[in-house]
């Protein structure tokens, strides 16, 4: 069906089947596809730039906070994984295990041979290999804080694999750091946590809520986790960021110790925290519409698209040159620190098909320059915040004055329209279970709709309850750090409680 | 012992046992580590940190030229493998293979269980599984020429692993191509191998020979390969990258076709090309002494390292406010288009030991201010390249004003050393096999010295006569491009020559 036909680019609407929709978004945006290894994913060129971006901002903010990159093994000995139990029965269950080091031909089959005398699992996180090093790099307080980024790759078996959302591997940044007392490595859990509050709200344009997680969601073996959530336009929650105090446990475990001032060994304190591959689900799911993606500026790769329109091929060349001229210009201007970026888009494709993808690959402005635009030295400026017919004429001198702006409009009409969205979805007034048990089941059986949203409600703080919520398919997202500090009834045992969380269903 | 006591800070000495300096050096730089896990290193901050220098270069000049970055799966399915049979047969003896998903406690032992129906092998490289993706993404001549790059992390099961030069697990960027034409296809292949050139020669000041590989060394499944080859201060030869033109090869085995102006389908020919941490190990045997590592300033994490020099406690203050002034002033200068990186040391620890770990990480400039320096308005600075005790006092007007000239000729400095120790040890008067097995003989069997070098001479193109030269423990480095066309007499089989090679022993 050509473009003009349909009504919208993306078939099915958010609100026909919220995660085909998802689906479709991804590939029309061209950012990423399953591969035919399940569950692991082939990142492609557009939605890799878009983590490239991200990974630009968020090495920019670790390091300004005074920590270091370094690189540690893929590979992690059993032995290793053995030595923190709740780590261990954390992550045995979805784990790629390396067995054998070659590979025979055996009747024209290939075969695994040469065994390991033990086995590697490959990292599902790098808690339990970094602490060995901790353990021979840490000497005397002199030597703390450490403090570590890794930029890496990991592996969970998904049962239940989701493009970028959940696959079998994911790119990320895992942070650990060792300190030399418990309320240093406390400070250093809640800045990385404000940390990836503003580059998910400053950035991603994702409000989010900050606090800590239940006892049932918590990173094994830590002491306490915190993390961002955020509520996708489905209205589930999505967890986009950790921030684990690990306590003494690891440092135990791997018997990392330090000398103190007075010459007593003492064992460390650690934290790990970490962002993926996952976030680009969570803009992706909180942003975009039903035309295709729609990017934050700040996170896109490109800015501005400028699509040239050439009606007969001898104007190639003049409406090229235009285009040129025009971009050159653009990329002189800066916005947030880094030059505006720019592309030309010069493919002998037709122009209302190049502007069809853009629209769909969530470029936040896109210029089309043609013969007439050339004659009154102007062009036609279209933004991915309105239709995607409208389109206003700006003069030449216009355009750079005023872009920065139209990027900032833009930015904060995404975050200011996705706060909007959860404020209205996020329930305060609920107050026993019967009424939360209501409000999370869908009004209509035979259609799924989009329903439920965030239930700020009370907790009793057992974390025995929590499995009752499984039934429903709900779960504590967290324990916001903002308390209100009122009594009320525990919305899963009835019990009298003064806890708040937040009740939804989750990805 | 004390630094001062000891003539040099690495022991053994180059010229003693370069093996051992060379681990001794990458250990004085903290550059990286050997980790539990065979063959797998630690990347340690400072390693990383050139690494990250190297790749920001690496990845500006691969998008300049037109390549985008993606990421393909770090897993790569049996039978993808089992499509080209001679790179199969290149990786079947060094892969590591993932047989298993889950763990199980079994009588408090973990057991690998939950096996894969088909196996898969950590990716030694990405041809077969990036293949697969261009079979589905390539239609027509409109979608070439494809031109993706990815950095990743890789396996390669290592028999005998050496820090940097060959480890089980390392970090590169890999470059895989699909062109519609042999001719641009073969262009490709060596617009990139220019490119690593110059990156060798103008960022890492290493000299390089830039040649085709023999049969006998060509990539597993490529048609021709091509490398840049670099002599380490022992003599031997290191491959810095490889560029491979695959032909139709990797085409035909994933069936990657295009449909042609004509309408005809066709298969495409594709490239592929890669460097690794390995450039590091590269850096350092080409530059280091027996001081430590030296850094050329183009890779160099920090241009210069600034030492405070605090007598007294209560000058702490001043001093430090002194070196944060002068650093300010220094970091507004630009190097090579960046800004110029500067460095404030003010660790608790003697400023006598801060120098010498920043002369053994290798540091271009160290500029040294104490409360002298202050009242002179002026500071002491030292070079890399100069003795270790050398410094110049220099007043604050002049060294900015000076600054850049200084790493430059450094960086020039670096390069015209290793380019004249090259040339001193290119031989082309050698005109026998005899005259080759008594110059790579060395003169002292009791105690190994070292002795060789780079041998351009004949060889009669035969591919079976590489083996020969194994007994010697030599190989054919490469072709190089630029060829004499002179006759003579084959190295290694006596028969009349033409073609022009490098032996040499080699990493």
């Amino acid at each position: 069906m050509s473009q003009k036909l349909r009504e919208h680019a993306i078939s099915p609407r958010r609100d026909e089947d919220f995660p085909e929709w998802y689906q479709q978004v991804v590939k029309a945006a061209d950012l990423a596809e399953n591969s035919p290894v399940r569950g692991a994913m082939v990142i492609k060129p557009w939605g890799y730039a878009v983590w490239e971006v991200l990974q630009s901002h968020l090495d920019r903010e670790i390091k300004s906070r005074g920590h270091v990159n370094a690189y540690f093994p893929l590979f992690i000995p059993l032995s290793f994984l053995e030595k923190e139990a709740a780590h261990v029965d954390g992550f045995a269950k979805e784990c790629a295990v390396v067995t054998h080091t070659r590979l025979e031909q055996k009747e024209g089959q290939l075969i695994p041979t040469a065994p390991l005398e033990e086995p590697y699992i490959i990292r599902p996180t790098s808690e339990m290999v970094i602490a060995d090093c901790y353990s021979r790099w840490i000497e005397s307080y002199r030597d703390l804080p450490v403090l570590i980024n890794q930029w890496a790759n990991i592996v969970r078996w998904e049962m239940r694999p989701r493009i970028f959302l959940r696959t079998t591997e994911f790119l990320w940044q895992e942070g650990h750091t060792a300190h030399a007392t418990e309320e240093e490595a406390l400070a250093e859990t809640m800045n990385i946590l404000e940390m990836y509050r503003q580059v998910a709200e400053e950035v991603l344009a994702i409000p989010v809520i900050v606090g800590e997680k239940s006892p049932g969601e918590r990173f094994p073996g830590a002491v306490s986790t915190f993390s961002i959530e955020a509520m996708m336009q489905d209205r589930k929650a999505l967890q986009g960021g950790t921030s684990h105090y690990l306590g003494q446990n690891f440092a135990k475990a791997s018997d990392i110790t330090f000398s103190n001032r007075e010459g007593q060994l003492e064992h460390c304190y650690t934290t790990s925290w970490g962002v993926t591959t996952r976030l680009i689900g969570g803009v992706i799911m909180t942003h975009s519409d039903d035309d295709g993606l729609r990017l934050p500026p700040r996170i896109a790769p490109q800015h501005v698209v400028i699509i040239p329109f050439v009606p007969k091929p001898e104007l190639e060349d003049q409406v090229f040159d235009y285009a040129e001229t025009l971009a050159k210009c653009l990329r002189k201007l800066t916005y947030h620190g880094e030059p505006v970026r720019v592309h030309v888009d010069k493919r002998e494709i037709r122009g209302g098909e190049k502007n069809w993808e853009w629209i769909k690959k969530g470029v936040p402005i896109r210029i089309e320059v043609g013969p007439r635009d050339m004659e009154s030295q102007a062009a036609m400026v279209a933004r991915r915040d309105k239709g995607p017919k409208e389109k206003d004429k700006s003069s030449l001198d216009q355009i750079p004055a005023r872009l920065v702006d139209w990027l900032d409009e833009i930015q904060a009409g995404y975050f200011n329209q996705a706060k909007a969205f959860q404020d209205e979805h996020t329930h305060r007034d609920i107050k026993t279970h019967e009424e939360m048990k209501a409000f999370f089941t869908p009004k209509n059986k035979e259609k799924p709709e989009i329903h439920g949203g965030f239930v700020f409600g009370k907790w009793c703080g057992d974390g025995e309850t929590e499995a009752l919520l499984k039934e429903h398919q709900l779960a504590i997202r967290c324990i916001p750090l903002e308390q209100s500090g009122t009594e009320g009834e525990c919305l899963i045992t009835g019990r009298p409680a003064t806890l708040d969380v937040i009740y939804a269903k989750a990805y």
